[in-house]
């Protein structure tokens, strides 16, 4: 209909959002319209913002909107050991849990072949690059333990062995208060493998 | 953070569409931010273009970029039938069927008073207005068969049936395709007393 042109724009726009199919998008073009005009002008004007002022760190290749984030400038923080991660929302996990103090790098992906995702997309060059700088004495690799983040921490090790680069994996094994009854078998082959 | 100032307000102002938490609300800012920032910029733009454009048509209450939706002004649609829906998707729900070619009007809700939406809040006293306009016949109640449908229908049918309007309401029963074994007993019981 030519007198809805707007609406069904913004119906193909949701839609680009990851997760979001034609109804999903539908109903929230009607919700915004028709309860939250505000919101949609807070949306559209954030946006922007984010588009315009958010780049990636130059050490760490997170999200920042300065040349370099908080935490790569952070003098506190061990710039001995370097966490190696998927995403800010894993970085963020491991930053709850109080445990680490040294730096991170941020691959902002994962390699997936089937995808078209190679090792130059989650820039392996760079942190090659950030890993060989003589301060950083220890890499742990802190990728998801999926099949995609196994291979991806097995390519990146394997990068950063033969650079000479100490490289460490997190600990696989039975979750905290779970019963062995309960975990699948494969955790607890690990656990046994990886006992200490 | 304060790094990350734009990424955060970004992340709120997503938590206000319908059906999007904090999870999803930082997976679609990290997935427009890295992978798809011309969608990003076409969703601002096509925000900012419907809440301008798009209100609602002033006979149905639709979604209109006119003054008049184009289904009010085609010419070749029967205005002696109007039949009452709940959401623009539903009246292309039944457009859809090309079984109705009468005219609409779209409440853009439903009666909730738990969530406090009374009969002002759906248009009631403009439907009725659209309704007792001399020309519309009939009045078929097209509401959801939910709770809140059928309480909706049934005011709106009360208020219509009292200024002398016929009310007609959409046939329960048993969807084309179903096998009466598999069929709700409620479904069965309403297509029984409603046998003709």
């Amino acid at each position: 209909m030519s007198d809805t042109h707007s609406l069904d724009a913004l119906v193909q726009a949701l839609r680009r959002l990851p997760g979001v199919g034609v109804r999903s998008a539908q109903r929230m073009a009607f919700h915004m319209l028709q309860h939250d005009r505000d919101g949609a002008q807070l949306l559209a004007r954030s946006l922007q913002e984010a588009v315009t002022h958010v780049h990636h760190c130059a050490l760490c290749h997170t999200f920042t909107e300065g040349e370099v984030c908080a935490t790569c400038l952070d003098p506190r923080r061990d710039a001995t050991k370097l966490a190696v991660v998927e995403t800010p929302a894993d970085q963020a996990a491991l930053e709850r849990t109080g445990a680490f103090k040294g730096r991170y790098f941020v691959l902002m992906g994962k390699l997936s072949p089937l995808d078209g995702v190679g090792p130059h997309d989650i820039g392996v060059h760079k942190l090659i690059d950030r890993a060989s700088d003589g301060v950083v004495q220890e890499v742990i690799l802190a990728t998801n333990f999926t099949a995609e983040g196994e291979a991806t921490a097995h390519v990146i090790g394997q990068a950063l062995k033969s650079r000479g680069l100490v490289v460490t994996r997190l600990a696989r094994g039975v979750p905290a208060g779970s019963e062995l009854e309960y975990v699948d078998l494969g955790t607890i082959a690990h656990a046994l493998v990886d006992r200490r």
